[in-house]
């Protein structure tokens, strides 16, 4: 471990002790703190946020991708309602997960607490910068934030507003902390700092998240690549079917609960086929289909990778399958254990897909864009995790919690 | 990945697809029919095992692990009871640990799952074998066992009788395997299994564990290392202090959740230190003192690195300090996160260690021996996690689950 990482986890370690023990209230002050500063900051953060943009179309960014990095008064406006929205959720710290009075007299508690401290890794988007770090606060975790180095100047701005509000409601201002270094050096040292970092969650595209999960001996909590199917079962009523892939798929494309691929049950393909891809090719959808589909106009030949690809655009891989079963074991072999959606009138075909799909979420007559913190009620997230360990599905506050047993007697000994 | 584990891990997956829609009365008809053939067949386990003992006596094995290895009628019958006991715990998979229906109708279940496929490391002891098969199986998961060379006769046999016991109760025989191979290379394979294996959990020794965590990119829950500390406070009651003291470091030395380390806040250090350390050294426990400690007869001078061992021996290391303050900071400094300890009449002391203390496991007036998932009444653990990230302390059936969200509509799209 070089110098880089340690000094600065050795800062957020000891307000991570202090942060631990404040208040719901102190907590939530900060918050609201840290909500104002932003917005009395707005100018300064767009000032910084214009260098970072100039900066990147000098090196010819696609606008697509400056627009993801772009800042302006709406969106620093987003960041502070975000960081009040955090502030009116409960306080995930100390609530008692289960309890009981052992037979000896021993009385057990199992408590929530937090990790200690939490390593973001993501890309472009500064306003993941507030969102990480609203979360992190709330939920009594010091944060090592790292952003994209075209967000730099944005991301050292916000921080340092983010950092003098706590600081200023009493809470350390090393809880919040941007990684330092530019390059991959920072990043490795960040990925090997067990023992100093609890949790590494990155948040990006699928190269990021590959090699953080490869290289890193820090717990990680695995966010994000979603190769999302929907299946239109033989019973299911053609026109839910055809919204529900529609919306699925077109809703968003760039997002990681938008559909990928399409299997529909041949019974009801004839029928089915035509309309979805006029509708599909009406919405500018590139379709990349099996033989069946390729019967009609426009329809790109699937080659064995689309099944497997998450193209984040308007492109979707389709294909008929014999019956349920192949449908499931179709997305076993695909899926990325995100999001599948199956569209029935049938309920043993429901509860077969639901039972034999593993996935963070499965979704019976719904849109997989519903795979969302927002959508499921838990009023802010900090990524999808897509592995089993520890949390799967979005990442609300509560996940962003360890536990603690507290044991109490009176002189018992075995 | 060369070819060791990769079909032995394919074949997994495909026996816990099937596991995983097991019902509980299959699952716990095969547990049964697997503890009646560890009986039936406890003449061919000791006969593998005497091999074992054999070949570890002549490579100069000492006695006490000669002892750990060895296998007799009793504790055979161990093994057949603990999988009973497995049987007669509830069903961990299937349990609606959330739910509620959205603003927009549609209805949201968060299930619990198996994790799909467990690998288990080990050292010594053959009865894990069947311990860990059987909690795997109870919680749907399939397992990869790995135990320790030494004991790879005995390992055999029980879980050729545990396979052939499963399969003839309709659980596929694959949820049960051997790792293959004899030298590193299987388990390097293993911790790189990346997306074949779902989970390891290595339970041995502080070397193993390090080394699996990290190496390994498949998710680890780390188990086991215990620095546990005995805080002896000022307000504390002596003769129940003293008798904590005890029993944490001597009920039994070779254990995680046994006591390494003693602190004994100054104000009672000239009334408790003369009889504690007659006490332990009547226990023929070795005392490794600061200097206060240093005055009494036969107490040996503490070297830094006493302050971070566990000695699962009769050894204990200790010190004076001046206030609560400083011994949470020195078990903040020194704590492997598993159990520490307070012995005070004050709730004020309580109430700040219970909170200040970072570990899975915080005691009052309690010894650390009761960290332990059978003392808690989670009725069979697979090893106490000192990570934070999925579960920490004992991991009982429900820490060996995922989760799913069933999402349930009739159309909706965003």
């Amino acid at each position: 471990m070089s110098g880089l990482i340690a000094p600065v986890a050795a800062r957020a370690r000891e307000a991570a002790v202090v942060l631990a023990l404040a208040t719901r209230a102190t907590k939530d002050a900060a918050l609201e703190a840290m909500a104002v500063a932003l917005l009395a900051n707005t100018a300064a953060i767009l000032a910084a946020n214009a260098d970072d943009i100039v900066a990147a179309a000098a090196d010819g960014t696609p606008e697509h991708l400056l627009d993801r990095l772009r800042l302006d008064a709406d969106r620093v406006a987003g960041m502070a309602q975000g960081l009040r929205e955090v502030a009116g959720l409960p306080d995930p710290i100390g609530t008692v997960l289960r309890g009981s009075t052992l037979a000896n007299g021993l009385e057990l508690r199992q408590v929530s607490v937090p990790f200690g401290v939490v390593g973001v890794i993501y890309e472009a988007r500064p306003n993941v910068t507030a969102d990480a770090a609203g979360i992190c606060l709330k939920s009594g975790n010091a944060v090592l934030l790292r952003g994209s180095s075209s967000a730099l100047n944005s991301n050292r701005a916000i921080i340092e507003v983010l950092r003098s509000a706590a600081a200023g409601a009493g809470v350390p201002a090393d809880v919040i902390q941007l990684v330092p270094g530019e390059g991959h050096e920072a990043v490795k040292e960040l990925m090997r700092a067990r023992g100093l970092v609890d949790v590494l969650i990155p948040r990006g595209g699928a190269g990021l998240i590959r090699s953080v999960v490869e290289e890193s001996t820090v717990p990680v909590i695995e966010t994000g690549v979603g190769n999302c199917h929907v299946y239109v079962d033989a019973e299911a009523d053609l026109e839910m079917a055809l919204a529900i892939v529609l919306n699925s798929k077109t809703h968003r494309t760039s997002v990681c609960n938008s559909a990928e691929s399409l299997l529909v049950h041949e019974a009801v393909a004839a029928e089915f086929l035509p309309k979805v891809v006029a509708a599909l090719r009406a919405a500018d959808v590139t379709i990349h289909g099996d033989e069946a589909f390729g019967a009609y106009d426009g329809v790109e030949k699937a080659t064995e990778e689309d099944w497997d690809t998450e193209y984040l655009s308007l492109d979707i891989s389709a294909a008929v399958v014999p019956d349920l079963s192949s449908a499931i074991a179709h997305i076993r072999a695909h899926s990325s254990g995100h999001t599948e959606a199956i569209v029935t009138g049938s309920q043993a075909a429901a509860r077969r897909f639901t039972a034999e799909v593993d996935a963070a979420a499965v979704m019976v007559n719904a849109s997989t864009r519903f795979t969302d913190g927002g959508e499921f009620g838990f009023g802010a997230e900090i990524g999808i995790s897509t592995q089993k360990l520890h949390a799967r599905g979005p990442l609300g506050l509560p996940e962003m919690t360890s536990t603690k047993y507290v044991v109490t007697g009176d002189g018992h000994t075995r």
